[in-house]
């Protein structure tokens, strides 16, 4: 795997189409978690990921939520998007670190965000997200894998 | 999200059958990694969960790499295994949160462990991953989600 550095390319790209990635933060106790999540690049003069707390039903407050409370704790924060295929030599990752805060609505980029997630899935644009808090992260660094060993590109 | 604690059948079945998790650590300056990961379930008294240090290329050395370092400063590690689709009703999670160790072949789980991933995964039968360092995680808690809203099971 590659050292991290600024993303490539290659790198958004593969990020940009994932429909999905999985992102994880970090316990005040230094224990980590890890949830699948909705994202979307968002150009805020360098390339931020955007992800809403949305309404899906979750069983608890938004504050509540562990992303949400690990984030205020400690902002570091990484997620990875990858394929998985029985072919190993089909395998590719990008994994991506920065440094994530909340914004809520009134935000100067939120309603950019709110713009790009809608724009990507479908499925936002008949929820209220426009009333939901945002992580948005910053400071990406990337390192990124193929199982047929070439780089990534 | 349901909050953590043993796992269920429920839990254990549908992480068993993943062909792919993404697992979090915690690097020693408190920052997470998080990278796909392929892993079987092993009853070792307690269930665990075991993943070989395999010899896809790599691009560093074992002890080099950042899942291995991390684990070596912060046992404390997370994985999720899910399922995405665009109808939103459908999706699921699992997320486990466990305590891991590198063991090297000779430790008395390593044989058991080397034929649980084989059993599994065909595309280890021909990789030397006897002669490999696996990772073990114990303590295993979990918290799981489903997208329609009704308890994991």
């Amino acid at each position: 795997m590659s050292t991290r550095r600024v993303p490539t390319a290659a790198e958004w790209a593969f990020a940009r189409d994932a429909r999905v990635g999985r992102l994880a933060t970090v316990a005040a106790n230094g224990s980590p978690r890890v949830v699948p999540f909705c994202f979307a690049v968002l150009n805020d003069g360098e390339l931020v990921v955007v992800s809403v707390i949305d309404d899906k039903p979750k069983g608890v407050g938004d504050r509540d939520l562990a992303r949400v409370r690990n984030i205020g704790a400690n902002p570091h924060v990484a997620f990875v998007v990858d394929t998985y295929a029985e072919d190993w030599s089909q395998l590719r990752f990008v994994q991506m670190c920065g440094v994530a805060a909340i914004i809520e609505p009134g935000d100067p980029i939120h309603e950019a965000a709110v713009a790009v997630l809608r724009a990507k899935y479908p499925q936002y644009r008949t929820m209220a997200i426009d009333h939901r808090p945002v992580i948005v992260i910053r400071a990406i660094r990337a390192s990124s894998w193929r199982g047929d060993g070439n780089p990534f590109g």
